[in-house]
């Protein structure tokens, strides 16, 4: 039996169990879970013949050193930031190791330990990052194979609810830590390079410099910028291209609501506010308004935010019961952001029946024998239920193929990597397939920004 | 003779000397001007019998030790975050000290020290903060001994230029330090009570919730949030003040268009823009807009912030000269504020014929005997010329007259100090208005926000 050790049981570790499970007889697995909380790795461990659940302090260098050591490979799911104490023990006991965050300058610092020993240790493996490296990869080399030359690449993914569960006038719900989606966008311009012009995006203006986009099947969107684009020129080897977009995918009109909040300073995440547990929904709204003695605090909000009578907006924020006067925020030394959370939360939780989605958007644009092509690529996925969330599925199910195939020898480039690479990517979207995760591809006419170009 | 010790020349230093030149022969006095540019000593001393120029550098402790032994009294002009180690050394030393900045932790932490020395160490006795403080506990103080309860407080104070000198479509020219007024706001809501109501300002909107002010024979401004109006209800013993407000004065309109800065995101400090060396202003502009391959920085500046074809708005920006294709940022690695602030310096640097503008407007609300009453005071002041600004005078002088009535022991109470006490305002406020430095009080009707409610 090979031993696989999985450290950290949390969300998207059930797709990864399941399919680790489901392959163990076939491939000799054995599986242990190892969490802080042995409850809750027994809960992921299940029934299974295969699979062990203990206790693990990652804190405790013996416990976790022990556990390492008795492992053929380590798969981490903790927290980004509590990595490389793990990274640094599967150098020592010469253990692959497989995670699905982005590479930490830590990470990256036992590269050339990693391949003194020959080890695979491969990070950005889920779903943003990993199966957008994979699958904007793919395109990019083949395009590069063909002799084409990269001019554009854009690319938006998008954590939402499935249409089917699409309940509010937000067409939106937390299927992932609402704290990101509170606070999503801040510290720092969105910074990106469109037809070889560098440009910045203030937070404040962010949810007002969105983009529509369709995908088949699964309807329209919006795209907004994500901070920093430009590191993916080094990642991608697109050192030279004219445009270069990351973002984030929402329903459309989210954005321009979410953007009421911001403009409010409700998603301020760097001051407390005075009395915030006894601070009630309407008391949170009317601190971000002037004062007065004779206006309601609906008529300052309708002002403040120019909403008028007829627009929808307005819905929007009736509907999270914001000027409710007997709800308390509750929480002591709140945030904005995190007053802001609470009333979103009781509002954008998922129902016990409810399901997931995501959804992904590349577009490939490149000059090939002197003619301007686009390639776009597009993927949406729903999820089971809420234990095999289309996050579970897309976060855990490639950690568990490249798991799989590092144990197997399948992947055998040492290092420390991202899933940039031919001889990675391609057997893990080839398997993906078989669990629903399939990019649709269609080339369209070059819709960059300088082919048409009328001034009037 | 009595030898005062003037550490660091600078801007509002002439004032001071002047000041003190003036009294050297009827009180005894010998001046000693140190700075670490023994010309610039030289400079600020000028020919006078009494003034003598070193060179000091204040990080040579021996020097530093030295100058500080020889001296009766220290003023410090130096940068605030310089203050503590000449205070140490006067401490060390028993000698009386003087600045114009605001308290730090480190300076603070002196006042045991300090006390057992039965020493005076004078902070906060410039303009803002000094004569706010002085001008704003007298008035307070009156209606304490009244037996009056304050119950509104608002403070504002603006470095402007002198309507003689108003020539620009900002209404204003820089007369101080041109980064603070670039990044002014930044790093924070404004936070302040209303009524007791707390209110917060997010940095965006900052320059949208003004209020105007007329101060009589100075014309009308308007007054925004300074970042933390609170901590004043500590330092001015106000704690139970239902309404509590501190704020910057400019000219009527000139918030509004620096809004356009704030809103494309030109203010930012945090990040550096790509090949800022090269950037032509117009490509600053551009850089905070959509591309397009058609549209003019023009069109696309008026779209982005919804300037009609009318709006006065447009001549403020182009008075600038930022659509310029030919002229350069030409700062390596520069942050958005800091390239705004070279444009800004082009046209809004004093002429050698310029003068500036101190104004001043307290609101002080308060009932007597069951009734509501209010006291506003203000004050303006145009300065001489370009060395005896109005900024110098309202920094220097207050500087001046607290170190001689140190030294003259007409004050006296030991500690690390700020002008708020009786026996410390009333004389220097007295000796101010000889410089012409006096506030024009009138009785108003009470004008707090919970008056007259009439709901409709």
């Amino acid at each position: 039996m090979r031993k696989i050790l999985i450290i950290g049981a949390g969300k998207s570790t059930s797709s990864l169990i399941k399919y680790l499970q489901d392959k163990s007889d076939t491939n000799n697995l054995s599986l242990i879970i190892a969490d802080k909380s042995i409850d809750n790795a027994k809960k992921f461990a299940g029934k299974n013949q295969y699979t062990k659940a203990i206790a693990l302090d990652i804190f405790n260098t013996e416990e976790r050193q022990e556990a390492i050591k008795n492992a053929d490979i380590v798969i981490s799911m903790l927290p980004a930031r509590f990595h490389v104490e793990v990274a640094k023990d599967c150098v020592h006991f010469s253990k692959n190791m497989v995670t699905a965050s982005y590479v930490s300058d830590e990470m990256q610092a036992l590269d050339a330990d990693v391949k003194a020993k020959n080890l695979v240790f491969m990070n950005e493996i889920g779903v943003d990052p990993g199966i957008d490296h994979m699958s904007a990869m793919q395109v990019i080399d083949r395009i590069r194979d063909k002799g084409g030359k990269m001019l554009l690449f854009e690319s938006f993914t998008g954590g939402l609810v499935a249409p089917e569960s699409d309940t509010n006038l937000w067409n939106y719900k937390f299927t992932w830590n609402p704290r990101n989606v509170v606070v999503a966008g801040q510290g720092g311009a969105a910074e990106f390079i469109q037809e070889g012009k560098y440009k910045y995006i203030p937070y404040h203006r962010l949810f007002r410099r969105t983009e529509f986009l369709e995908i088949d099947g699964f309807g329209r969107f919006e795209g907004l910028a994500n901070r920093n684009s430009l590191k993916y020129r080094s990642v991608y080897a697109l050192e030279d291209i004219q445009t270069l977009y990351r973002g984030t995918l929402r329903r459309i009109g989210f954005s321009k609501a979410w953007n009421m909040f911001v403009q409010l300073g409700m998603t301020d995440d760097t001051y407390t506010l005075e009395d915030s547990e006894n601070m009630s929904y309407r008391d949170f709204v009317n601190a971000f308004l002037p004062y007065s003695p004779t206006d309601s605090v609906e008529l300052k909000t309708r002002m403040n935010l120019k909403i008028d009578q007829d627009d929808l907006m307005w819905d929007k924020l009736v509907e999270l019961d914001l000027f409710n006067p007997n709800k308390k925020i509750g929480i002591k030394n709140a945030t904005p952001a995190q007053a802001l959370q609470k009333i979103l939360e009781e509002k954008w939780t998922l129902e016990p029946h409810d399901k997931d989605m995501i959804v992904m958007y590349h577009k490939f644009g490149y000059e090939l024998n002197g003619e301007k092509k686009q390639i776009d690529a597009t993927l949406g996925l729903i999820g089971e239920d809420q234990t095999y969330t289309a996050m579970a599925k897309t976060v855990g199910i490639p950690v568990g193929i490249a798991a799989l195939k590092i144990l197997n020898k399948e992947i055998t480039m040492p290092g420390v990597l991202r899933p940039i690479h031919k001889e990675i990517y391609t057997p893990i979207l080839k398997e993906l397939e078989d669990y629903g995760i399939i990019f649709k591809e269609k080339e369209t006419e070059y819709l960059g920004y300088n082919k048409h170009t009328v001034v009037g």
